[in-house]
């Protein structure tokens, strides 16, 4: 719609018609959020992955996560899910989010090995083994037909379908999958640090192919096969709901270059969906210099349009969410995806700031502050 | 309200006012529908249930129910739940008035033997024994309090929820429950065939209450451990499900006599939801002459009202239908809850008669008509 009028609190990168098209179906409609949890071994290979305080917690991050946005709290562990540094997960944006916007929402249960204590909608996976066995998911049909079937059933009754992830060790099997599939050929991906330890996990990514006995770019074609031998279990599932969904109503993909093996997955196996969705992600993600999201998403589609949130915390008077302006942690939990849904339900009238504010109430509650 | 005025397709009996407070409140407002299913090996002593051609298929009832409600057709089981006339399962009334209402819905897997095949909303519940056994639920704690949270996840977004189950064998386990908590000291149940196995029903319900070594009225005050010595797995859910949303948002509770059991303990451990909830009905039920809803209503509380939906199926052209004219089947899988819903959310534009076609549409569909 040439008339439709951005706030200053989104901007975006690709395909600004497509972009611009679909936002101006959606503004102002009402939208549900999904979360999909899912664990893998990946994750608690030293060095891989940031999300969780040690390589064995990061294996309670998905479960933690979950339980932060339903319960306000979490019951698997002890504390928030933190980086190292002691920074807050990126869940208390997508609770700010939600909680302004008073969307509905539902946890996804991709395949956890800690499962968060709560109802999750079940999708009959089962935790990922490490990628360097090349054997990483099991069941990857039947969780990717149940996705198509709670995609339809999720775009019933709700104009626009916004998915996520929290799965530790991700950006790790993003990248196998992408280079299974020869979208990229090299290491585009993101971290949750900004010392993005990228040697280590292209030598992780190259061993799983190996062992797989797959070079890169030989399953381009069999995107189910790729993730079964490399990726993770919260793909199948997001794969099948964004295509069960988008054939009835815009789906939002919220996340970072995580999501993008996803994307390119399920624009594979049905084109049909291109026009209909686009990625919801964070100002943080899009400026990484250790990553190229912009890059990985031209090797996919040229229309497959980026609309990001302009959050910024540098004003934060605590250290933790500052930090976020440093490099550390960029996306995650949908943070990015439910900004932008809380944005376009309410016509635009939320605003970053106001964002923030409900992002330090959620901290300091967290926290124990004042 | 005083100036609200009820459409002809709905009616209410018991409190007018609380009744009339919640419509007003919720009437052109978006909620969300929940059929909860589950499993009690009860259903499988014979005679006990017509929820199936055989005893053994009554186990398939509620799985085949959600199937047909979300895939449109079964998968666990060839053909649709029948009773054993031939006489098709509420799900199509269920399915008509979900399509007209646009209304989102998700399946609450309260514990099941035969699980359908789709995604289904976890409780972390088992299949029930034998309520002979005395022992019939086990996890009754852990379900219930999964419900309370899943109640305030659904009121989340929502402007009202509407529950209800698929449990062959249902109204024998909610007879045992409600003469442990005292609540009814003869058997009021309604039963889908219009020869009420009244006797049968009494004898196996007395067995179960021995075999716990409880008599009528001894667990006034602990309904969760009634559901666990002769209950069933839908109920710890729904029970929960009602207190969780209640406290936000007003509760239907769809179905018939079976949900009395949910009803009256939702209100002994949570009485403050009362003037929030009100049950949502069929005209065949209220009318049943073999049951008495409205008695059961009267002993439970006089201020949770009953609304229903004057459906009547007199002058379809299929007989299958009309037998629900002359006693059969009379509510289940929320046929009653979700009718009174869609005419709700529609401010009484939608009609019994727009919902007749619908299921004749429906029913056509199924049984390969035309």
């Amino acid at each position: 719609m040439s008339n439709f009028k951005l706030p200053p609190s989104l901007s975006i990168h690709g395909n600004e018609k497509i972009a611009k098209d679909i936002l101006s179906r959606i503004w102002g409609k009402k939208g549900v959020f999904t979360c999909t949890v899912a664990n893998t071994l990946t994750s608690t290979i030293p060095g891989i992955s940031d999300a969780g305080d040690t390589p064995e917690l990061t294996l309670f991050t998905p479960a933690a996560d979950a339980e932060l946005l339903v319960l306000g709290k979490t019951v698997c562990m002890k504390g928030i899910p933190i980086n190292p540094g002691g920074i807050p997960t990126p869940a208390t944006l997508t609770q700010a989010a939600l909680e302004i916007s008073n969307m509905p929402f539902f946890i996804v249960n991709g395949g956890c090995k800690v499962k968060p204590n709560l109802p999750c909608i079940e999708m009959g996976g089962e935790y990922g083994n490490y990628v360097t066995s090349g054997k990483a998911v099991s069941n990857v049909k039947k969780v990717f037909e149940n996705g198509v079937i709670l995609g339809k059933m999720l775009a019933h009754g709700h104009d626009f379908v916004v998915i996520s992830e929290s799965c530790a060790g991700g950006t790790t099997t993003a990248l196998a999958v992408l280079m299974a599939m020869g979208i990229i050929k090299e290491n585009l991906v993101s971290s949750s640090s900004p010392n993005n330890p990228r040697e280590l996990k292209t030598k992780t990514v190259m061993e799983g192919l190996k062992a797989a006995g797959i070079g890169i770019g030989d399953l381009a074609n069999d995107p189910l096969k790729a993730i079964g031998c490399v990726g993770d279990p919260m793909m199948p599932a997001n794969i099948g709901i964004i295509i069960g969904a988008a054939k009835h109503v815009p789906v939002i993909v919220g996340g970072g270059t995580q999501m993008a093996a996803v994307i390119a997955a399920a624009v594979k196996i049905d084109p049909s969906i291109v026009g209909n969705i686009f990625q919801g992600t964070t100002r943080w993600l899009m400026g990484d210099p250790n990553s190229n999201m912009a890059k990985i998403m031209d090797s996919i589609s040229p229309d497959i349009p980026i609309v990001y949130v302009n959050m910024d915390y540098s004003s934060s008077p605590y250290e933790g969410l500052q930090a976020y302006e440093w490099g550390y942690i960029k996306e995650g939990v949908g943070c990015g995806g439910s900004s932008v849904a809380a944005i376009i339900q309410s016509s635009g009238k939320v605003t970053c700031d106001e964002l923030l504010e409900k992002v330090h109430e959620i901290y300091k509650k967290i926290m124990n502050f004042d």
